[in-house]
C-alpha cells in the first residue's frame, strides 16, 4: 500500500460566523492549509469535500459551491457524507485517493454552516442522523440518545455525574487556549454541574457547541510529501466500523460498536495498539461520549472510563492526553468539518507547532476518533511522524 | 495502478415504487446482484452507498439505513455525492477502495426514493443543486437550466425541435424493451412534439421521469475477480471533470467544460478513445443533454450531435449506439441510482446479456457518463472485455 502523508493543515475560527458563508469558510481553511504547504493551488490534482447536510446548508451537492469558489474546476472533486464523521470519512477518501495511483496531490476540505438555522431546526436535522424511522419520529435527537447511553453506563459501571461534568471542565480547560475554538472560556466543576439539565443525566455543559466552521489538510504521496514537507505526518492506519441505525438493536448501550471495530482495523493496520498512542482527539459530542471512547479504543478497561478523567489521565502529564484543543465540547462541532480538523490538530501535535500549554511534548504517535450519528459510523485514523 | 472488475450486477424495477422504502429498494438491487456474483454477503469487505439527497430521504446519512437493512455493519460503509452523479463517484470510490489495497471485494449501492414527494418539492430540491445563491432563487430549475443550453445550442448550430424529440423516441423505443424501466412503452415524434411546454423549447417528452429505485454492482480486484466470475468486466478508465456553479459563468453553454475534462481523463487512463467505443450510457435528463453529450465525449463534431440522433446513427446498426436500456428519459432517473444502474448496464452488454432487441452485437468496450446538477460534476467511465 501507498504512503500518504499530511502534508499542510489550515483552519477557519470556529463560532458563529455569520460573517461568511459556506464556501466562504471552505476558503479561509484551503488559504490557511496551502500557506502552510506552500503549494499553489494550481498543483492540487483532486479534492474532496465534506459537507454533512444538504439542509443546513440549502444545497443539493454543496460540495460544488466549494469547487467553484476556490477556483478548482475543472479537476476532480466530490462530496462524501456520514453525518458527523463525514470529516474522517473524507480523510479516508483523499488516503484512497492517492494510494490507489489516482492522484499524487489531494485537498481534503470539510465546512458546514450550522448557526443560520434556528438551534431547534438543526437539533431536528441532526436528530435525523439516527433512525428517522423508529426512533427519531418518537421524539428522539441527540442530547436523548447520548442520555440513554449516559444512563447505561452510570447504572452498570457507577459512572458519576461529575466524572461527566470533568470530561467538560478539561476539555474547556484546553479550548481556552486554542485561538481557533468557538467557546474560549474555562469552565469549574460547580458550573458544569449546576447548569440546566437537557436530557437527564446530560446537562448542558455535558453538550457540545453548534458552530459554523472550516478545516482543510493537503495529503501527498511519498514521492512528493519529502518534497513539500520538512515535517510530512504519515498516516498510518486507517479504520471505518458501522453499527446498527436503532439504539433498540444493541445488545449494550455502554460501549460503540463500530468504534472498536474502527480501532481494531487501525491499530492492526499501523501495528500499534492504545498504549503506542501519545496524543489522541475523540468525538465528544457529548461528555459520556469521551468517556465510552476512552474504553473502546482501549485507553483503560472497559467501565473505568469516568474514573480516568477524574483522575487526570487525559490530560497532558496523564498517560494519554484526550482532546487537548478543546473537542467538540469546546472547540465547536461544525459536523462536516469535525473529521478534517481532527487530523489539523493530530498533525500539529506530531509537528509539536500546537499552542502553548496545549502541545503534548513529544508526541510521535496521534489518534483520531469521529463518529457518525449515535454510532451508525465511526472513524479511527493513527498518524506518526514515521513513515512505518 | 491495481486492475479492478465488476463481477456482479442487480437492480431494482424503477418507477413509483410505493411497495417499497428506501432500504428495501437497497436491499432488492443488493440481492439481485450478490446472486448474479454468486457471493455471500458475508465474503463482501466494504460498501460505498450513494444516495443524492437527505432531504428526499428524510435523514441525515442515509447510507446508514442501507447498512442497517442490509445487515452489513461492523463492516466499512460510507456515502458519496455528486447531485445526478452521485452514482458514478461511488463507482469510482469503490474502484478507489480496491486499487489502493484497503479492500479486494466492494458493494457499491446507489438508492432514491423520489415520488413520495410531491413533484413541485422534488423540482425544488433538485433545483438547488445548481447556483442556490445567484439562479436558483430567481426561479431556475432544471427544465429551466437545460432550456438555455438548448436555446443556445439551436442558436449556435441550428438544432431543431425534432432532432430533440427523436431523442426521446429513441429511448423509448429502448425503454419499452427493458423489464426494469420506469416507463415501458414507445412514443411517436408527432407525440413528443405536441406534448405540453414545460421551459421553452424543451416539452413534456424532452423531460427525464421522477423515480424510485436502485441499483449495485460489485467490485473485485484482480486477485478475486477471475475466481468470481467467468467474464468480469474490467474498469478501464476514470474520469472526473468540474464545472462552474452558475450557468452565467460559463462562455459557452452549448458544451458542458465538465464532461469534456472527464472524457479527457477517462479515455487517457483506457488507452482509447470515442471511435474504440461500442455502446455508451450518457445523461439524457433532457433530451438537449444527450446531444450535448455526444458533442463533448466525441462522438461527432461539435454541433453536429442533433444530425447524428436523427441519422439513427445512435440506435443498434449506427456508428455508436446510446442509451439502449431506455437511458434517464424512459428508463427513469433515480438521481442517486443512475450512475450504478449505467454500470449495471454497461457490464450486462459487455456480457452478451442485455434484453432481446437491445443487445448491442460484438460489444467489447463500453461507456458511462453521468453529470452532476447542470455540469458542476460529470463522471465518464470506459469498461472492457479485456484488462488490458
Amino acid at each position: 500500500m501507498g504512503n500518504v502523508a499530511v502534508v499542510g493543515v489550515g483552519q477557519s475560527h470556529f463560532g458563529i460566523r455569520s460573517d461568511a458563508s459556506l464556501r466562504e469558510l471552505a476558503f479561509e481553511a484551503v488559504k490557511a492549509c496551502l500557506e502552510d504547504a506552500h503549494v499553489p493551488l494550481a498543483d492540487v490534482q483532486s479534492m474532496v469535500v465534506s459537507v454533512a447536510s444538504d439542509e443546513l446548508s440549502c444545497a443539493l451537492q454543496p460540495s460544488a459551491q466549494v469547487v467553484d469558489y476556490i477556483g478548482f474546476h475543472p479537476r476532480p472533486s466530490f462530496r462524501v457524507e456520514g453525518a458527523c464523521a463525514s470529516g474522517s470519512m473524507a480523510v479516508r477518501t483523499g488516503w484512497m485517493n492517492i494510494a490507489s495511483g489516482l492522484a499524487d496531490l489531494v485537498l481534503v476540505v470539510g465546512a458546514e454552516k450550522m448557526t443560520e438555522a434556528p438551534t431547534a431546526r438543526a437539533t431536528e436535522v441532526l436528530g435525523r442522523a439516527g433512525d428517522f424511522l423508529w426512533e427519531y419520529p418518537f421524539g428522539m435527537t441527540f442530547p436523548g440518545y447520548y442520555a440513554l447511553i449516559a444512563q447505561a453506563h452510570m447504572a452498570k459501571y457507577g459512572t458519576t455525574e461529575a466524572q461527566l461534568a470533568a470530561v467538560a471542565v478539561k476539555n474547556h480547560h484546553y479550548g481556552a487556549l486554542n485561538p481557533y475554538a468557538h467557546m474560549r472560556k474555562e469552565i469549574t466543576l460547580e458550573k458544569a454541574m449546576n447548569s440546566f439539565v437537557v436530557a437527564a443525566p446530560l446537562k448542558l455543559y455535558d453538550c457540545c457547541l453548534i458552530s459554523d466552521g472550516a478545516a482543510a489538510i493537503l495529503l501527498a504521496s511519498e514521492k512528493l510529501a519529502k518534497r513539500i514537507s520538512k515535517k510530512p505526518i504519515w498516516i498510518r492506519g486507517l479504520g471505518l466500523g458501522t453499527g446498527s441505525l436503532s439504539l433498540a438493536h444493541r445488545e449494550d448501550l455502554t460501549t460503540l460498536g463500530a468504534t472498536v471495530e474502527a480501532a481494531r482495523q487501525a491499530y492492526e493496520m499501523a501495528g500499534v495498539g492504545p498504549k503506542d498512542i501519545d496524543v489522541a482527539v475523540v468525538h465528544d459530542c457529548f461528555t459520556i461520549a469521551e468517556i465510552v471512547a476512552y474504553e473502546d479504543l482501549g485507553f483503560c478497561p472497559k467501565g473505568e472510563g469516568g474514573r480516568l478523567v477524574e483522575d487526570r489521565e487525559t490530560y497532558i502529564g496523564g498517560t494519554i492526553p484526550v482532546n487537548v484543543d478543546g473537542g467538540l465540547k469546546s472547540k465547536g462541532h461544525p459536523i462536516g468539518t469535525t473529521g478534517v480538523s481532527m487530523a489539523v490538530e493530530i498533525t500539529k501535535q506530531l509537528r509539536g507547532e500546537a499552542d502553548e500549554g496545549r502541545q503534548v511534548p513529544k508526541a510521535e504517535v496521534g489518534l483520531s476518533h469521529n463518529v457518525g450519528g449515535n454510532g451508525q459510523h465511526a472513524v479511527v485514523h493513527v498518524f506518526s511522524q514515521d513513515k512505518e
